[in-house]
């Protein structure tokens, strides 16, 4: 085990002195935590203020799952490392593609980098989607909730998970995926006690319930008693969010839906031009595939500047850049990101065409992510910074450095 | 009494064939009605999706309480009735001043026009500032619930409101100035059975509870009887707000303020520039008189390009227009709003100078208005439209003309 600093992807990090354990809390809007506090439903969250750190940062845009979960554990944004969607248009296949294989990964992370080093590393995740990019060449313990019952010593790191925990395996679409991830830290922290934990949650319920409604508030009281838990077992604990997440529809509860797939067909021609809409996963009962960003491929005889310009007039539509501005601005890979990038406003998602999603399985109002307007997330630690971060712009991948370079 | 259609301000308006009911519900984010919705709270509002119209629309930039109640009662812009604040500094006199007196109009109501063609109006608002500017030249009854107990009949043109309403005057900081506002509007259709009727009420709790919370609920279940009980009396209720409303804090509820004439001071020299804060009004307990929009004069000496540039670079500042840019975009007019307008980003806020912002009276953390991120508000009404909106683009202006022109 070394104490050396650990340089990865252009940054160094420090040999952490405690345990550490990174949360990313799936799509926590800041309010959600606001509310809750008010609502005295997270006293140890509330404390904070006082005794830790509460920032503010932004997440990467597009404000998706992946992206962002991938951001955090490498430090740097996705032209570095080259996940930038759930699901993408892979142009030198010809095909539309889950983005979960760490085929696509193009940096290490810095869980892998301190494993190698000799740290004992554990990930949890929520969805197994995750597991696979997120371990990626890392030596130790890691497994999702999703498939807890699957893990064994060989490929996770750890046996007997589920027995460990002493919870069932939780539906995909529920409260309890993520209370087990936390219930599995706190056994982690118990036991193997990590150095570095990283611990990945599900927005399942921020995708049904408004900040300070009793849906909300009962997932982060018990989000609340776990960190609680951990930091009584002496961790330095630093928490963020992949995205935040707002409401989506008009006051009777209607989405705002751009069909936009169903608009450029109609005004350029069936098969002319291809929308992608890169928060597609597996999962997509709880939110219908429907989020604030698109990216949109433009085929032979369109002129990528007409149809900008066609799609920056579509009510709803906020911003529309091309793949050199957006690569730039969001710094994205540029050849994974299709000739323009639109982002909708706030109450509004884009889709593709209104057959293919099925709206069905939206038992409340759609709320969704992946636009600017769900950049801003919240940065808390439990611990005081050893000075103002040193970073000009905090993002929510600053978040390694803050937790073993500047907590105190 | 006449039945030929009224122009007014280049709009005209058909004459009513039941008695009409225009709600600005004052701050009215489309989430709480959706929320409130989603609570059982509100079967009235409920069932509008159904039997009425759901519509949203775009309030006037800044999304603020004075111009909004003024555009909804013209029909137009602050470019034409001129009310483009609450506050503004009147360069003439040199002197920063309230913009409630009716010498800043610039432009006749719709329902003083009902009024003299015949049509018995009334106008009900929650706080007296909104009073003098919605009656201005009209013949009818115009009370507010704060000053209630002051209204007779020679000049408010009703005498015992508060006997009628069975109400006592309440606070000016609560949720039962704007129930007397509904009581008295339900009294009043009762017995005087207006023409037209204009119901403003004010935001002390969109201020205070975000949607879905208890505090809101409870609010707009309030309002919901009172709606059910005008809809039975057969009137026509086309409800909007005057604008929406966010969270303005960070995850731990400190507000995300920036200080802007301490910055400019700083940067440019103490008296340099003046700061405006058009949210600015007597009332300001609940806010601060911190909101989303400022505007910027600058003295001699002082570049306003470059003043717009070192402005933009401020972290939480959305937009920085000039002042021809601004007019254009906002419909707004030019010579009352300051050399630069200033908007912030959704969850920040601009104040003038630290020592000048008492926040000792926010009780809870801070939300609040001002910006584009508060422009997009709820349109309702409890009849169908005859044919789909005929305005490129909706606006909380357009209400009178959907509830009298369009509405079945």
């Amino acid at each position: 085990m070394s104490a050396n600093p650990i340089t990865v992807n252009g940054r160094t990090y420090q040999w952490m002195e405690r345990p550490v354990v990174i949360v990313c809390v799936d799509g926590c809007e800041q309010e959600y935590i606001n509310q809750a506090i008010q609502a005295g439903a997270v006293p140890f969250l509330k404390q904070l203020a006082e005794n830790g750190t509460v920032l503010a940062g932004d997440c990467v845009v597009p404000s998706f799952t992946n992206p962002n979960n991938l951001s955090i554990v490498t430090g740097v944004p996705p032209s570095v490392h080259g996940i930038c969607g759930n699901y993408f248009y892979d142009t030198q296949a010809d095909a539309e593609v889950m983005m979960n294989d760490p085929k696509y990964l193009r940096a290490g992370t810095v869980l892998a980098a301190f494993a190698d080093a000799g740290a004992r590393v554990a990930v949890v995740t929520a969805k197994d989607k995750l597991r696979m990019l997120l371990g990626h060449k890392m030596k130790g313990i890691c497994f999702s909730a999703e498939k807890a019952d699957q893990a064994d010593l060989s490929e996770y790191g750890i046996p007997n998970v589920v027995k460990m925990v002493g919870m069932p395996v939780p539906s995909v679409y529920s409260a309890e995926l993520s209370e087990f991830v936390f219930a599995a830290g706190v056994k982690l922290m118990e036991t193997a006690r990590p150095d570095l934990m990283y611990l990945s949650t599900t927005d399942y319920i921020q995708h049904k319930y408004a900040p300070g409604t009793d849906g909300a508030n009962s997932f982060y009281a018990m989000m609340d008693r776990y960190l609680a838990q951990l930091d009584k077992l002496g961790a330095t604990i630093a928490l963020t969010a992949d995205h935040g997440m707002n409401a989506k529809t008009d006051s009777a509860g209607m989405p705002n839906v751009i069909f936009l797939q169903d608009v450029l067909d109609k005004d350029f021609g069936a098969g002319k031009t291809r929308v992608i809409l890169p928060i597609t996963d597996p999962y997509v009962v709880h939110h219908g595939a429907l989020g604030s960003y698109a990216t949109v491929y433009g085929g032979n005889g369109i002129d990528t500047k007409a149809l900008a310009k066609h799609i920056a007039a579509i009510p709803g539509v906020e911003l529309v850049l091309d793949r050199e501005t957006a690569s730039a601005r969001f710094e994205l890979p540029a050849d994974r990101i299709g000739d323009l990038v639109v982002v909708s406003e706030r109450l509004a998602v884009i889709g593709t065409s209104a057959s293919k999603h099925d709206l069905s399985g939206l038992e409340l109002p759609l709320r969704s992510h992946g636009g600017i307007s769900e950049q801003r997330v919240p940065i808390l630690l439990n611990r005081k910074l050893k000075r103002q971060p040193d970073v000009p712009r905090l993002r929510n991948f600053d978040v390694l450095h803050l937790a073993l370079n500047q907590a105190q």
